[in-house]
């Protein structure tokens, strides 16, 4: 039951992690193209933004490999 | 059985909290491409969004190390 | 099936507060960006609108508590 | 089995309350923002909105908690 | 058995009821906010639709309450 | 087995009249603002057509209570 | 076995009818709306696509109707 | 095992019938909004497009009658 | 087994030809709404396509006879 | 086992063949609609797409047969 | 259990090659009907396309043949 | 269960090239009627798509024989 | 249990693969039809991207080899 | 247990990935082909949003190996 319930996890996590990632990565990129000027308060902006989507899936992994070891 | 119930919690929570961040930050850097002089104001506002939207997911991930453990 | 019960829901409650928190959030930083003026009102707006859609789950996260001790 | 039937419940009751707020609420501060002498009357519809809208699923979360004790 | 069918019939009520009420809240506010001289007519429809929304769900939530006592 | 087939029942009775319902509802309110002058023919079309999409729904509330009694 | 079934055809049966139907009714409101003169024409339109797509689902209830008696 | 055999396929009736109608009825209705002239042929083109239509869900009613008979 | 296996060929032939047909008759409406002096060609070609779409769900029909008997 | 078999291979073949058809008929409709002059050329291109097209889902209905036989 | 296999191998491949053929040839009958005298170039581009997307689902039915002798 | 499993892959398999060749391929047809001069570059930039999207698809498929055989 | 494990894992890298790599695909065709002096840059660009999504899925074939073998 | 539960991972993995990383691919592109004097700007951005996307799914691969191992 273990490596099932650890698969569900890297399901959330990886699904969760790469939806909410490229939404904000892509939209970053959209904005430093149109306005080139942006761009370094953008990217900082976008790193602030990664780091509290990839908060909570990475605890998921975090349980995920706590589960099968 | 607690193995598939954390399982599940996880996805909920990484998936709602990959949803729901990606949405505002998406958000905000759009709006904050366009109204640079609004930048402060809107990041601040972002970070409050953030707030409120990852309490629950965190509460789920507590949750499940509670069923693990 | 304690566990599984609860993992559910942790889903419902970490989605729906994601899905509506996020979508209130958006609209807030959107309109605000427009009308500058208005951020005083539309942030109490908001706030007063995520204790709403906030209520529920966390009524549901505490049953999953409950289950679960 | 109890478990599992108030987990279904709060699924059904935190994601119809997510979406069912966060729509209403959305609607009410972008049109807030359009109108902003209007705002005391939208305020109150969607307090009125949001009473029926939370009916149902707080009877959900009665229930489900009717359940497991 | 019942706790499961009650558990089904909480949803099916919770997010018909969620879907249903915003869709025609929402909707009247935003037609409220272009004609305002005709917001008492349309809040009266509003209640009026609300009302056929309502009185299935509510019917389903009885009838759960039914199977589980 | 009863509980679980009324309980899928009122799932279909219920979101079948709330997607119905709020469609009309909907499109009652937002043709009756356009044409205030024309409310009262639309709002009787609205009754009418209430009828027909809550009969079936009805029908099956019936059936799931003769289910569990 | 046969409760299910019956449950099954009710799932179908109404949300069969109720997107059937609210598609038509909504369709004629709004066209009535734009076309008062024609409306008479619509309404007797409307009805007898109603009378065509509730064929089936009271046909489904029948049926349900017949399982569990 | 015939009922729920039987309930499927009456899902599968009313849901096609349903769906597959009000495509047609709905857009029979906006087109003979449009050009009033032509709705003697758009009607009889409907009523023969319900014809084909509704061919193959009432022979799925039929064979579900069969079953549980 | 028989039964569950003939209402899952229902339901693939009920959906597929009713979402199949609706497709292509709608479509057909509002072209011959357009150029009502194509009508007859576009009737034929309508016919001939219905012929080409329903060939497989009535095979399916026939074979989900041919299991139940 | 296989007469479920069978069923799913009637679902996948009645649904792939119902979208496949309908969507190649419906734009020819459209195309022929816009250009007359083209028919011919035109049909003759439908035909030939819905020979590749029914080919796979006709295979599929031949192994449904002999899977029940 | 080869017989469910088959059924699942038909309904990927059936589906497959429908979406796949179908959306492929509604592009290139548009594209022809704008420009007819491209029709030779993009018919021959059509053929080739199919045969890319048709060599997967038709491995698939052989696979699935192979199952059930 | 090897009978399933390679169910399972040819579904994957199947509809992955299906989607993926014919999104490639629909634009390339769309893309070649506006610029007919760069039809020699965009055929060859196809063919070397298509061989990247079908490399996996053909493995799953060379591993679901592998499971049957 | 391990065929189950391999099928599932094809589905993933077969419509992972198949998704991300016709996405980008299709996009850099499409963008190199509009600007044809760029195609050099976009060609090299489609190819570290095809490099970068084909890996995680060329690795989730690598691992269903391992499981069956 | 351990194959099904890496499978489940590869579909996350593969699935994440390649729905994450073809959306900031995409992109990229297209804002490469808009403003060609940024491209370097550009594919640094996009080198470490992959980087960022791909750091999840590449754990679930590594987790997903230890199971089957």
């Amino acid at each position: 039951m273990a490596f099932i319930g650890a698969g569900l996890a890297i399901i959330g996590a990886a699904i969760g992690a790469g939806y909410g990632n490229s939404k904000v990565i892509a939209q970053t990129i959209e904005s430093m193209a149109r306005q080139p000027e942006m761009s370094g308060q953008l990217r900082s902006m976008m790193i602030l933004g990664i780091a509290f989507i990839e908060a909570l899936p990475i605890l998921g992994i975090v349980i995920a490999l706590l589960m099968i070891l």
